[in-house]
């Protein structure tokens, strides 16, 4: 199809499936400019068969490949030996598939993915099963002789069950992990570029909060320094919710428009709270009740949102009642599950779609409309979603969830790089203030910086104790702000993951060990080897290596690629191909920079920057050696950079004849750039 | 079909389904005799369609009507407002579904049954989904202001999806649920009725014991005199395992013959523990090879046991090795799951079975296989199996697993009781004495009596500080033989669960109490509420209260149904329709009695009774009512009670005219009858 794309031609897909919901168009001029890479499998090895109406799918595995991918998991990176069937789900504590994002695509280490586009709950056995005529047999062992047994012969393939006999199965392949997803990522129409201000904090206030409460709140945020771009309003918003009225409260919001007016002129956007589920006295109750589904939820109907007839009854009316108002996006709830409320997969719906395809799709029929409804005006919007699957890189929304497990919720993150989706670890509240602090660290540097005080109230001050760290790491996050949305500059033009885990980085090695499992009669019968799984440090954009700590640490390892890395914060040397120890200090969350590190930043500041501000910038560099940074500007707001309306700036440094670094940049527009006073800052001495 | 008992006839059922996989036979003569009942549901309230090549179907449900059964989940006996997808797996924690006997058949609380006889994996949601044109829609709770909003609306349906588009659907009608599954379990041909010593001890002996140190292990047994029926040998009695060869280890087992004969000799049965993947260099390799699947399980083929060939190549080599030398019968391992070494999905066999029916009826097939080949030679086993369906009722197998939680295990029995399956909380090693203690308390009140010491090596005696606590136990298990043995024929000839959960007792009243949840931002966002849910007492036959200790509790509730209950121990009254609260001692497993409960016992013992010995009985009553109760006998080893070599006496309590109790039998045979001297003891003064 492009260079290093090919697409399995004797199944048909699904007229429903995942691309087309997410109404994912490839990038084909930006594929066709990669260059020609041979097929990357022996074609013969792959299988695809129909099967009692089902397609019985089978991919090679090599001995040494890893795989990756397949969507939000939580507790686990590395794929390999383990059997996901991917669900559309509220995250339920155990990595078997079903989740917020069960995108069936993965990635292996040998520079390949596959993408299987169907709406179905699929089963993906990424190497468990052994075949009795496979070419690569394990070897056999006796368990009652042999300590080597292991309960797991290593397989040599990927299988694949689709219940249906129609499904798409696109192949990806590139030079390196990281261009395979690029790719998967421009097929999907390339990353969303947020507007300046989703890069900035959120806060999201209680649910009960009047108009008053929130204009006290973020006076409460001035006095106490704290940055804010967003507030989140939660379902207290809106007259009746569970199910929703998507219609102002009068009492709690007697003018809305004056209220979201009001925060607009302090440069503060006002998102939403919603769920899809449409109470019977709300007003779109009647026009929408043609477009719902043979169910409830919450006993609100479940719009079909597959039909331009249901997307027509609900943008017109948000158009009029929200985003005419300034509204400027919204938290898109409870599109995922669980199943104990969300229809069952016996519900119909008035398109025929299958009850299974409309949850696998749902999250993306709603992106989708909503950013089709705010392209229409020309305004950015970054909101969050709960429910995405593949084909969704394209969409400003972030996903979270109510699991809130920190460690895991790192791990989460790692795993949307290699899915075309995006995460937040968003903080809730908090144990202790150690805990908070080490929250608030790790959600600054992730795709949303926000609390989300829905239930809690909790503030950022809440904990005095660690205040003043928690004010530094969001004021280091707006500082980076050129260099964040640089980053999602590259996720939106070339598809690159603005959080990139470690096996998608250049100099990383990923040795699958298996730490030997201890037989124990109750708690490990078949003595289960572990599987050592590099899911607590990723990178954040092209240098800046983010090595959490979590509560109670007060030291951990950190895997330093090939090449030498430097201290974000001293600028000395740390170590290179190695693991090293660091002490945790309870104000830092330890960051390290790759030799040659540009990394372009702007005073702390309250608010993202302003279309039309012209910022001070200081260009660090780290390490002994050259290095470039593409430096990416536009308006920050509007759809213009679609049409050329941007900027890329090379900031470069070189070395002259004395072996100095020098620092330069190559500025291409002098309209499109908000930066003045350009000063550079070696921090590597 | 027969009065009570109605098959949908407008769907067909697939040609394999769990009835014919277990091939189940319905005891048409014992279902004749029960009185003609109405149909129980609104026929027109009852769904049932094709729809995209699917099964979607509804049954109503009244508001207070409850759900069970569903099979062997571990956590939760009312499956009201949850939902299960029920799939053949090793049980991992969660109630979802996916467990060790995923039995598609659920009983009300209304007094009747649903089973969809269906080897696929299907989804049933129990009252979760609530439709639009619902005729009893729950009322509309706005959650922003009202306190009593619910995360889960009252739903009047269970509803149930099949992947495909046939399956046999029966219905069944009782004046009581416990008629309900009475009829199922008749339907499928009755309850197993195991042989004697099948109801007393077993061993199963450390894996890499060789048959002397069983033999000294037997002997510990004589000096700790330690009841003991049954020896069971670990995957270290084969040469190979993992995968099996089902020969003898010469080394550890040079003469096997003589080895099983010397425990035979001393009254002791020896049961061979396996699993079905059979390695390449067993003898069974070659034969079986055209009858395998595509898939190997441990490097080990899997057999096609739907099919006649693979079966007789099976049974003629067990028959030859194993049986004629005296081998009791098999602990069928690992028929479940789990899916990181099971067979995939996409496996295929040589009879065409799809690999998702062959994981839902493995089990049934191994069972009936097995339990054919015993009675061609017309000796009882006894068994263990990990995989079992519905249809079951008459294999003469216990389910166990690895989970090993105890609290959970006694749940698990209790839902047995309402699938026609057996289990057993079995025993392996304890952190504490007082564990020990409390899971050998358990153990005895269960369908199975054994310790599994695999792996640890635990005996009986290996925490003195409870070993005559442990003893008294197990001696009390032997004396109550004559009940269980009764209670077992009632399975048997009535389909009558030997493990009675609550629900399935008269007089008990299941109020579907829910405790409102405490909302909390982390951990109970959703407020949801919790089931009170009677998962930690059990009636064991008729008569026997059975409320289990667990480590660390020092008192608990139990709720006595309607009717006077009495200390089993005292005969003192305990209550009545009350929630009493006991006391714990250590040594004492709580057991209540109902009021003119009568309990034969025999003295306490170190065998089960051997066919041709004569017993002294006593036959205990408690309370000051008049009772009866039963006594069956037969020879307790081969299947001649089929050809009517049984007997049932009455026991009976009546009053004379001072209104003193006085006991009476009504013996119909004098040689199928193991008891002399009948002594009568008022337990309740």
């Amino acid at each position: 199809m492009s260079p290093g794309v090919w697409r399995y031609s004797d199944i048909q897909k699904e007229k429903t499936n995942l691309l087309d919901a997410a109404n994912a168009k490839p990038d084909t001029a930006k594929l066709n400019l990669w260059e020609k890479i041979p097929f990357p499998l022996v074609e013969s090895q792959i299988q695809i068969s129909k099967q009692n109406g089902k397609l019985y799918m089978r991919f090679p595995l090599e001995k040494d490949e890893q795989i990756y991918g397949l969507g939000l998991q939580f507790k686990q990176v590395n794929r390999r030996g383990r059997v996901y069937d991917l669900h559309m789900d509220h995250y339920g504590g155990v990595d078997n598939g079903r989740t917020h994002a069960p995108v069936p695509f993965y990635v292996s280490s040998k520079g390949y993915g596959v993408l299987i586009n169907t709406a179905r709950y699929i089963t993906v056995y990424v190497g468990t099963g052994v075949r009795v005529d496979s070419p690569n047999p394990p070897r056999v062992y006796n368990r009652n002789t042999d300590e080597d047994w292991k309960a797991q012969p290593l397989s040599d393939a990927v299988e694949v069950l689709v219940p249906v006999d129609e499904a798409e199965v696109i192949l990806f392949a590139g030079r390196s992990p990281l261009d395979v997803v690029r790719k998967y990522n421009l097929y999907s129409g390339g990353g969303c570029l947020p507007p300046k201000w989703g890069l900035g904090f959120m806060y999201r206030t209680h649910t009960k909060y009047t108009s008053e409460d929130v204009i006290k709140e973020v006076e409460e945020f001035d006095k106490h320094e704290f940055p804010l771009d967003c507030i989140g309003l939660e379902p207290g918003w809106m007259d009746r919710s569970y199910p929703c009225s998507y219609e102002w409260d009068s009492v709690r919001f007697p003018d809305p428009e004056s209220f979201v007016k009001t925060l607009l002129n302090k440069n503060i956007r006002t998102n939403l709270w919603i769920n899809p589920y449409l109470a019977p006295r709300s007003g779109l109750y009647e026009p929408m009740k043609q477009y719902a589904g043979s169910h409830t939820v919450w006993n609100g109907i479940v719009p079909d949102y597959s039909l331009a007839g249901a997307r027509k009854v609900f943008t017109d009316f948000y158009e009029r009642e929200q985003l005419n108002i300034g509204v400027s996006g919204l938290k898109i709830d409870e599109a995922d599950g669980y199943d104990r409320w969300l229809w069952p997969d016996v519900a119909t719906f008035p398109s025929g779609v299958d009850a299974e395809q409309m949850r696998q799709t749902y999250g993306l029929y709603l992106q989708d409309m909503l950013l089709e409804e705010y392209h229409k005006k020309n305004i950015r919007t970054y909101g969050l979603v709960r429910a995405s699957n593949a084909g969704a890189s394209r969409f400003p929304f972030v996903i979270y969830n109510d699991y809130y497990n920190h460690e895991d919720f790192i791990t989460a993150m790692i795993n949307s790089g290699f899915s075309g989706v995006l995460w937040t670890p968003e903080v809730r509240s908090s144990a202790s203030g150690e805990e908070w602090l080490r929250r608030m660290q790790t959600v600054c540097f992730s795709p949303m910086a926000m609390i989300n005080a829905w239930s809690s109230g909790t503030k950022p001050w809440s904990y005095p104790e660690v205040f003043e760290a928690v004010r530094e790491v969001a004021a280091m996050r707006m500082q980076l702000l050129p260099y964040i949305y640089s980053t999602f500059a590259d996720y939106h033009f070339n598809g690159t993951p603005p959080i990139r885990p470690m096996p998608l980085v250049e100099g990383f090695v990923d040795d699958d060990g298996e730490e030997a499992g201890k037989l124990d009669d109750t708690l490990n019968p078949y003595k289960l080897a572990t599987k050592k799984d590099i899911k607590d440090q990723y990178m954040f954009g092209d240098n800046i290596l983010v090595a959490p700590v979590f509560t109670g640490q007060t030291s951990r390892s950190v895997i330093l690629p090939k090449g030498k890395w430097f201290d974000f914060y001293s600028g000395v040397y740390a170590g290179e191909n190695e693991i090293i120890t660091i002490r945790a200090t309870l104000e830092k969350i330890p960051l390290f920079v790759r030799d040659g590190g540009i990394i372009p930043m702007i005073p702390s500041r309250r608010h993202a920057p302003i279309n039309g501000e012209l910022l001070p910038l200081e260009v660090r560099h780290y390490g002994d050696s050259e290095g470039t940074f593409l430096l990416y500007d536009d308006d920050g707001e509007t759809f213009d950079y679609e049409k050329g309306e941007f900027s890329w700036t090379e900031l470069r440094t070189t070395k002259d004849q004395q072996g100095r670094l020098l620092g330069a940049e190559t500025k291409v527009s002098t309209t499109i750039f908000s930066y003045r006073d350009i000063t550079w800052r070696f921090m590597t001495k």
